[in-house]
């Protein structure tokens, strides 16, 4: 079960043009593409005809025709020419047409009903649409529930172990953290005053010396977390209110689930330096895809894991506790749709 | 569900030889092979014993040794030799023998009560079968649905898009049709009086200037269709009840449902021009293969679709008339079997 | 259904070392690993806290610590260490340790309730162990339920065509055979006496001339096969009692199902004779495969048919007696254990 009337990542900006992509979100398919004026549309993927993928269809202007009689479809989806041209399409003949939003690099889809979306929803990635800022990323196929990528974003321990071989660090296991809720959003953080810097953060920061580091888990219902992260030189007196001191990224995670068992994974890193290092910005993107694969390799196997184990139940440690709460605001939302007058 | 006690093409004649093919059938699974005097057998490709397919088996002479512990089973489907050779098979010990008819190039296998399977009600293709007419084709297997096959052919006006590549033409979508039933055969008529011949029979008429151009689709339950297709000068005056004048063709489409989502596809060509030109015909197939392979993209997406979207329905425009006709036979045929007393 | 409370080959000896080697026995996921004294550790694989299989993790020591959050556990199957490592585990925080005995050159585990294992009842291998006898094998992965394997080892008739281009003959088709049932133990008897020996046993023989030939098949419940084979020459009056008077060896196969229609399959040949002969032991390994391919053709194109004829049943005939009574045996082992009071 997925949270209806919600806003989902459904592409990258970049991923969508004249031409049709098709795509699964939360078990529902849909096409996406831009009109001259560079608006994006989403409609449902089944030309109403015969049900043919309309991404399969034939671009003309900003319509789209089906593959198969010809259906010619707008981009509102509604039928304006039939396979005989002299016949008029009744006005029942049409496809759902999605609400669709492009903010912060990403082009947001309403799951739900139309008439309750409303954009001042989407979730403020403000880092990403800074232009003091940069922010690159890339797009993840994960054979996992959506909701065990959230676990293993709202707990960076796992750093340690699944990356041992890449960015794991004792440190960031010995440093204590604190969980809080507000509404739907969890936050985890991790503050290490005066620790030595790692090397990535070392090279942000052009210095050596005694940094706080920190590293903060938002996590913003339904289905995405960002992570505020950086070091700032302890003589800069950064607190966890005032952290710009230094050098400062958000790791961007939106999820989208396709499937029960499978979920779309829109990955970025925003950051606040050397904002006009394209290379920096090319060498980040090609390592978290290495970095990546370790993480693939356990959400994956867990997911199989947990098919096979019907009987056997995932804990919760302290660890744990971000990931706990943010599935308890998932429950609560789906329970809540359940409800009678429920959304 | 398919359509029971019908004839169903399950192989081309030249297919079935000495060694035995495996293929499924309405769910069926069966065997073919042809006895020293060239007639078919059909048997239920499992072993009486232990259920080891017959088709792996050994040939010896007429009959079919298992592979496993070397039952020997009869043309008839009777086990003549038990795997210890002084024990007597007892005659409980068979398999079932299907009614199998060779006839218009094809291998017809009865499914349903052999006692009610009756050569004369196998669909008349005589254009397969005259001598001053030529007739090949091929066979291809489709994960989709029979029916959708069957829609496919009674609509020609999809050749506009999906074929637009090859043979895809604006002026079918343009000419009116007419559809008719009379009982369980479904006529789609096209008539193009007085247009210009499209290249490919132009080529065949070998002559310039207006031709009458015709395709009349004829289905015939459970699941045929042949496709009455060809060209006159006008000055022969052809009517649509008489129109050898010119150069005609019949396409032969006979479908056998494999599963409820896969099906076996044998398409043919018969013509009554340029017989003798072997050349011809060997393209004939060839082109073919293309023009199927634009249609197998279409039917088998749209299958997919149909999966993925169960709460949609197919809709009928009017140019779906012959195909929805069609399928109310079938339907029609389904519920009969069900009625008390049906079969 | 499988039978429970009993031991069954999840390995061979060789294959065990101090990495984890991940497999699953009667629809359970296990790993198995050496501890430093060499013996054998068997855990359920699933880790306590988020199910991620342990195969996949860190050994450390004896020990093997989670790759996600680097949980540790012990190799009795508790968790020793905290991802937090201030933090003491609670004694509940543990994974199932399986029964575990190392012998006869294999490794088996107790599928069941740990109170009730024995080794007393793991079956007598006594040719895998003895000093004056040599033995070794092979492992294979089968796609078909596990009885279907035991039916084709109680049954040698089936040689005469699955391994017609291999080891098949008529002789054992012509010889006669015995079975007989005490309690869970089923023997299926062929006493060939006075034959000529085939190319296999005259060249183990090294003599010419004519021998007594026995093929004496154990049931041993609930799921090995173990085959009495051998020859002595005639003037040696050997006897179904005593018959350690020429060449003789004992063809080992243990089953253990994965799934309802997955097994694994341990065989090995026990024998007296050239024991000190490495180069006979590879090649009688090496032949055994291809002989091996043959049945695997056979036993997963049967499953197959099993699964798309669920109207169909398997017959007994006279050849099937020593399978059929070994379902018997198993039937009746599963039965008692849903019986109240059960195992």
């Amino acid at each position: 079960m997925f949270v209806r009337n919600q806003w989902y990542v459904a592409s990258w900006d970049h991923e969508i043009d004249r031409q049709p992509l098709a795509r699964r979100i939360c078990g529902e398919s849909i096409l996406l593409y831009r009109r001259f004026d560079r608006s994006v549309v989403v409609l449902h993927d089944a030309c109403p005809h015969r049900l043919l993928p309309l991404s399969m269809g034939i671009k003309e202007g900003d319509n789209i025709r089906c593959r198969y009689h010809g259906l010619l479809i707008d981009s509102e989806g509604r039928a304006i020419e039939m396979p005989i041209r002299s016949e008029r399409p009744h006005k029942s003949i049409c496809v759902k047409a999605y609400p669709v939003v492009e903010r912060h690099r990403f082009v947001w889809v309403w799951i739900g009903d139309a008439d309750k979306a409303d954009a001042k929803l989407i979730p403020d990635f403000w880092p990403c649409s800074r232009s003091d800022w940069t922010f690159d990323g890339d797009y993840y196929h994960i054979q996992c529930d959506y909701r065990l990528v959230i676990d293993n974003l709202m707990d960076l321990s796992h750093e340690t172990y699944t990356h041992q071989g890449s960015i794991g660090q004792h440190e960031i296991l010995e440093a204590p953290i604190q969980t809080q809720t507000d509404g739907n959003h969890v936050t985890v953080t991790r503050w290490m005053a005066g620790i030595d810097a790692p090397p990535f953060w070392r090279n942000a920061l052009k210095q050596e010396g005694p940094v706080d580091r920190w590293q903060i888990c938002h996590f913003l219902a339904p289905s995405s977390v960002i992570i505020d992260v950086g070091v700032a030189p302890v003589a800069a007196r950064a607190t966890l209110e005032h952290h710009d001191q230094g050098v400062r990224g958000f790791v961007i995670d939106a999820l989208s689930p396709e499937s029960d068992t499978s979920c779309h994974y829109f990955w970025g890193m925003a950051r606040n330096f050397d904002v006009n290092d394209v290379g920096f910005t090319a060498r980040l993107k090609h390592q978290q895809g290495a970095v990546f694969r370790e993480d693939v390799a356990v959400l994956e196997a867990q997911q199989r894991s947990i098919l096979v184990n019907p009987d056997l139940k995932l804990r919760g440690f302290s660890i744990d506790a971000g990931g706990v709460r943010a599935r308890h605001v998932i429950d609560r939302m789906i329970q809540a749709q359940h409800a009678p007058g429920g959304a």
